[in-house]
């Protein structure tokens, strides 16, 4: 039972069918012009309740670096939590599609960043001289890298502090979908109304086998977007197929179904292990990630008996549910855990010296 | 009916089913540690009867951007033929993956650089020179742009002008397979017995969704790539749904047959039309496009008909085959044209003046 | 006698008892807000007749890369002679600073663009085409690298190309003293009035040691110039001391009078060598540089002679003068030349054969 | 008086008469190839007792951002001190000029970064981990940004961690000359023999115009530098004059009187502060900065009777001295606290609750 991740899993059937129906339609015009592309447009114009400007393409990390690079000069800052995927898990993306631009790390509890910190850091920042990087965006993790998720109104004063200070704001959104499953809110609550520029909406995480949409609020900053995605090699000339896995997820409210039953997985998992004596989550599960410290026994115990997650951080754990984990595999792995930790002899911790 | 491109076209069955059964497998290890990928690799050595190193992505410009990237610093001058994908259709795509090396253009008739005018650029070359950009690379599309293809002795002829310089030989294939259908030799002749250090192998334009392998003969050279593959965004997590599709093209020779088709329509095609009145082939057809001068008014009955294709340059059209276009098609096109051009009145040049 | 570049020469006295000057003057503040730099702007503002900003860089290459990354997006096409300086001359310096735009190289007789052949290669450019680069600027080298200057008129009718078609135009003006001193023209008048949006305004090769102002005569452009000349590690901190060079040249026309003395002792030299038997001016000498065709006995002579210069292509030898050039040198290499060429036999150009 | 910077200041007289003497010199071959150069070769092996490739550039941060380029690959980690000059005062150069390295900034009390910290650091790294950036270099500036400056010991310690890991090391001089002057050891020793694989050897804050070399003691790093000097706009024509500054600072050891009198004015300065009531010093004075933390009331009253240094952080001030800093200046600033230290109302330091 893999918990590794949620890009261990497959396809949701949903999805797969609609490659299908995609390729059966017959010719299409390449690039973008086809009428699935079309569709998807419609559709995620009617999801936010606002006219917006959608490019698909296939990572989380293209859609990112790509964003980025329409928010800021090559000698710009870019603000975002020190445990951002942009910072940490991109091998330097943002720094090549943006030719240069900087990253400046915040810290920030539960994956979140604070206005305060914001703020203190905006505040300190050398506007105009020229010896320095220039603030330019902000960069915020919706559900963040903590398993945790902003609030709307989190959201909108952290982007009320990037606006004051003239920043453009991403949200890489991943994992928006658990996001939004989680607070059960309008997306456009999380995202434009509360000040949010572009989105790097996630499905490949969320039953997609690789889609995610860029999508422009602000649709002036689309403007050179299309030159930006074909440079970058990230302009598919089959678009039909990103375009119908990204159409698939917003049929029928398919994305928040999916996510909705990883989140829930996710909760009796954070549940199960939390009851554990010795046991206590890192953070408040909100979305599809647990990071919980554990006794090392059950850890070691639960890989021995083929469980698969990542020791994160000293006795810290991280565990991933997906769109099709099953309940009975998270029942099984509860219950193996807490074998394991009824039967933890006291000198346990002996192993760790 | 449509001739506009072979990325107009679908997926093939057999590749759409591999997605469907790489999905079905269970959780896989992602980012390319999964047995899909493996089996990839090893049909890949097969094929080419040599240990090569693989990195599947998904478009036709990441694969040649990334490729070059690893074979030329960024003070490097990259020689193509003028008309090469690289140098005319990936806006800039290879400037910005080698940080501003430069391509040096090279003109060559029916898409083919020669030996001797290869061998007089290099002359030209201001080798040690520190005010200009050093040869690093030599970049051959295969088959060609103008739908010709290299025959195992002129790749050969053009690499041994090549490393004479030291370049490194780069082989844009995303026709690879119609030029080898084409030419019925052993995939390594034309690569790296011929001289060949790193191929961009194409699929989508043969039945894929969106597939291409960036294959290393010279696999020091791909000690790189991985960082470069995942700085650029190129690398998929759930890999399993790029590899499925590559290793579908390989499985029971599907490539060859899907390509072998594309090439005997275009064949029919090319046969057809240039027999008209007043037609004449601008170059040869040994792969999958037809580039052909037609009378004004063929081409533009042909058009009114609803045909779909490319107006090319002057009185020359361009047509594409793919690896799902009917013989019936093809022959209701070819009719059409010989009914225009019988139909074509003395005055129909007129038009044109 | 040394003719093999105008940068073989020393510094002008009065550029370097500026330099004295600027160091007496005691301390400054650095970075350009000091008072030298001041009075540069406003001597630069009254040359030209209009308000200009302007950036003091060190070298050529700087400053017309740094120019041109103001004018063009990364994915853009910067137009300009297959001979330019920028596109053979600075090692892909264009191509680094600007994070990938293209240069689109175009023939014309004697180093001068033509209108037509601006025009017509932007009527061939695919604007809105995500495939390609997108026209974005002009530059034009003033005086020419064939040693000729265009004539205000002929600078004014390519802008007007230019402007139709949204570029906006750079002059590389290495040598635009030798060219202003030729045409005895106001400045402004090959320049803004033309259509010049920024010049790279040279003075190294005219007397300083090295010193070269960005000036910019569309003040909006220059907005993020600053960063870029910091990043690129051209602001000088002691600033003061390229103003002076800079500051010294236009004082009381020192710069029209070097460059006007360079001039007539390239006429004298070009006129000199024009009139010996098998000899033939490649391009009218119109600045400070000589491109002739000499027989061979003749060019080798003069090299074993100890005269320097190069050997530029084919039978045409290149020789430059400078702001120090000696009329004495002039004759003595004229003399020599007509010696040798007055001794070559009826057959000397049989070598040719 | 101005104590905000070293580079307030102008140029030595020796400097600036070694500019004289190698303009009347007469032609010279340009961009290196001239006896000044190659004299300055001579003499930078000689004072490092190895020998050593040497380019000449004019700044700081062409010297660091040049030397880190050739140090790692695009994907690649700079390890330096968080409050270092390529970190925060270079605009991003290090990341244009490696095509987006990361800096990876460790704290470090009194700007000196510890070998634990390092090693803890580089323990954190995820080496062959795709998805992040790679250990690849140290950067290291000696004299520190808090105006101390690391022993001998001290860089062969941290070196020693650095090429454990695989790491090239670099070291940003622009302070160099003040730190040997402080050592008073010999240059080899705090540099090639304790580790160093290049340095930044800075003249412009120590009585130069305008000139650095790039000193390379791993002298195969230094094969892509010419190349890359000349792409970024840092190849100088009449390199005479950028080499001649360098020559002249070596010559008779001008570089260390220059830098061990503006130490001895720093420490002068330091003492006469550090004795103020309520006055403290924040690291100790070992090259030619003060860093001082002084009652308001001091702070403001030197300010307004005209002396100039910056505020730096909270309380403290930073002063700089440079090669011409006069002793009856630096007395005068002293004597001038004194009085107002003398006059500080007993509620002085109430303004900072």
């Amino acid at each position: 039972m893999n918990f590794m991740s949620d890009n261990v899993s497959g396809a949701a059937p949903e999805i797969l069918a609609a490659l299908g129906e995609a390729s059966a339609a017959g010719p299409m015009p390449s690039y973008g012009a086809d009428p699935v592309t079309a569709r998807l447009h419609d559709r995620m114009t009617a999801l936010f309740g606002t006219p917006v400007t959608v490019f698909p393409v296939a990572t989380g990390t293209a859609a990112n670096a790509l964003a980025l690079s329409a928010l800021t000069p090559p000698y710009g800052a870019v603000y975002c939590h020190a445990e951002a995927h942009i910072n940490v898990d991109e091998c330097g993306a943002p720094e090549m599609f943006t030719d240069g631009a900087k990253l400046i790390p915040l810290p920030g509890a539960q994956g979140k960043l604070t206005p305060q910190g914001l703020a203190d850091a905006l505040a300190r920042a050398p506007v105009g001289f020229v010896h320095a990087v220039q603030p330019a965006a902000l960069s915020l993790t919706q559900a963040t890298e903590a398993g945790t998720v902003y609030t709307p109104d989190e959201v909108a004063a952290l982007c009320a502090v990037a606006k004051r200070h003239g920043l453009k704001v991403h949200m890489d959104g991943a994992r928006f979908a658990n996001a939004v499953a989680s607070l059960g809110c309008d997306p456009a609550e999380v995202t434009w109304r509360a000040g949010v520029d572009v989105l790097s909406f996630g499905a490949t995480k969320n039953g997609a086998l690789a889609a995610e949409a860029v999508v422009f609020f602000d649709r002036a900053l689309a403007e050179s977007f299309g030159y930006r995605r074909k440079r970058a090699g990230h302009l598919f000339s089959k678009m039909r197929f990103l375009s119908a896995q990204l159409d698939a997820c917003l049929a029928d409210g398919l994305w928040l179904r999916l996510a909705g039953h990883a989140n829930a997985m996710a909760q009796m998992l954070g549940a199960g292990l939390a009851a554990l004596p010795g046991a206590a989550l890192r953070a408040p599960v909100e979305a599809n990630e647990v990071f919980v410290e554990l006794p090392e026994t059950v850890t070691e115990g639960l890989l021995e008996r083929g469980f698969q997650f990542y020791r994160w951080d000293g006795a810290v754990v991280r565990l991933v549910t997906a769109w099709n984990t099953r309940a009975e595999d998270v029942a099984a792995l509860v219950a193996a855990a807490r074998e394991l930790a009824s039967g933890t002899p006291a000198g346990g911790s002996e192993k760790k010296a």
